[in-house]
């Protein structure tokens, strides 16, 4: 077994006086040899920054966001290391992982998988929970403890959002852009979870953010969701964030701050308008 | 003979508030449809914006630009429209037209062609100097004469200088990131040019900035230059900055504000932290 910990730098960009890193290495969770970003801000003080997650949606790998989303002026500014994440196992080499753009490779769901076929390699749940977690520790807040926050897109909207809800104490914010709300009652969610999780429906639930919200039993929290209007995925009801807002109305302790932006799409031109935003909002709980 | 000024839209992505669109033309010049971006910020007032185009380097397309360097939220702050032509004529059938990537398809260096092979399509300078311009007076300005600047990257650094320096009464500024600043005297430049205008030298000199320099008799202009420092093709002598400086020494009428950015590459993690400042620079003249 090798070391996770252990990396292998791919590639280094200077970009806004910060290093846009991308690195390299061997996942005992997962199996494969998986590479994530890692945006560090310059840093001339001795004092440990804060980490945001990134978890990107359907089809993407570690580097959409780091090119599209233009980030890293405002992790700069606000000097949070920002980590992105692949967004399934690479190269396992089980049949069928690499035909379907919405299921396999590109398309983990941030779930554990239970069905044999994809249990010993899809578990992008633990992966960005906890091995995740541990590689940032070692390598880039020098054994301190994490200050960390979490968000994505879509795929990663719903990732951000179960993996917050799942464990309050180890997130300080989370927020999600155009996010698969209620993956139990979408297609995507749907084909994804039967073909993870098997056709027992009751085993979904804990992968869910609108059940998630009725178990949680963190500290209040607000959550804070962007959603474009003219997003294609929301028309077509793989998206759902009425459902999120309607299952918070029976808690008092999360509450969503759904914004819905008139005219926009799903595309990143849309993460990039508010990407912005989003920094400010993780700033304030990250820096106290 | 279509008309070069009738667009179809290919696509549309409201972003910072404006729309990022491309679209499709016959060229009359490239005798190719050709597709262009062009950012159109939001305007409430019934004032004609002013213009910037934007010229790519080598292998790029009119996407690199729009989905890469995070322009759009200066283009709207400044409201300021953004045109970024692709880089060379498309599926004209030209034998060993896409066999090398920086010669041919995606490498039309912004000038226009004379070698029998080349020169009924690869005209890339009068594209973008006038038919592109008639493109935009029609579509986007209300037929008002422009108000329009010019900057790049790399091949289109060169492309953007070489026609300012050929038109100073049609551009009000120019600007560039790391420039192909002497193209007759670096490897790009001579098989480009080779290629394209044929063995005899004296025929480059009309698409060199060091040259055109020399021979430039428009007002006192100020170019704008930022070059990374890491960057391999300034480390290959491709770029060669340097001679650009040295060639505005022997005039008082072009001045380069070359600035060496310590640690920065030639790729669009440069482009997008020095971009803003790119804006702010064109603004000042675009806007008086």
């Amino acid at each position: 077994m090798t070391d996770p910990t252990v990396l292998k730098l791919v590639s280094s960009n200077k970009c806004f006086q910060g290093l846009q890193n991308v690195y390299e290495h061997s996942s005992n969770e997962l199996k494969c040899t998986m590479k994530f970003a890692a945006y560090l801000p310059k840093n001339d003080s001795q004092e440990t920054l804060p980490v945001l997650i990134w978890l990107s949606g359907l089809t993407c790998t570690e580097q959409n966001f780091i090119t599209k989303s233009g980030f890293q002026k405002y992790a700069q500014e606000y000097k949070i290391i920002v980590i992105a994440p692949d967004t399934s196992p690479r190269g396992c080499k089980i049949e069928g992982e690499t035909e379907k753009w919405d299921f396999g490779e590109g398309a983990g769901f941030y779930v554990d998988s239970t069905e044999p076929k994809w249990a010993r390699n899809y578990r992008m749940y633990s992966y960005v929970n906890n091995e995740l977690h541990e590689v940032i520790r070692k390598n880039f807040t020098n054994g301190d403890d994490l200050r960390v926050s979490i968000f994505g897109h879509s795929m990663g909207g719903h990732g951000a959002m179960i993996s917050f809800l799942k464990n309050p104490n180890k997130y300080k914010s989370v927020s999600a852009f155009s996010p698969i709300s209620n993956p139990i009652n979408c297609d995507w969610g749907k084909n994804a979870f039967t073909g993870y999780l098997g056709s027992n429906v009751e085993n979904w639930s804990a992968y869910d953010s609108c059940c998630l919200v009725k178990q949680y039993n963190g500290p209040s929290v607000e959550i804070l969701v962007d959603q474009g209007t003219e997003d294609n995925f929301l028309k077509s009801n793989q998206l759902n964030p009425d459902n999120l807002v309607k299952a918070c109305e029976d808690t008092s302790s999360v509450r969503v701050n759904l914004r819905n932006q008139e005219g926009y799409d799903h595309s990143y031109y849309f993460i990039t308008t508010f990407i912005g935003d989003h920094f400010e909002f993780h700033a304030k709980y990250l820096k106290n």
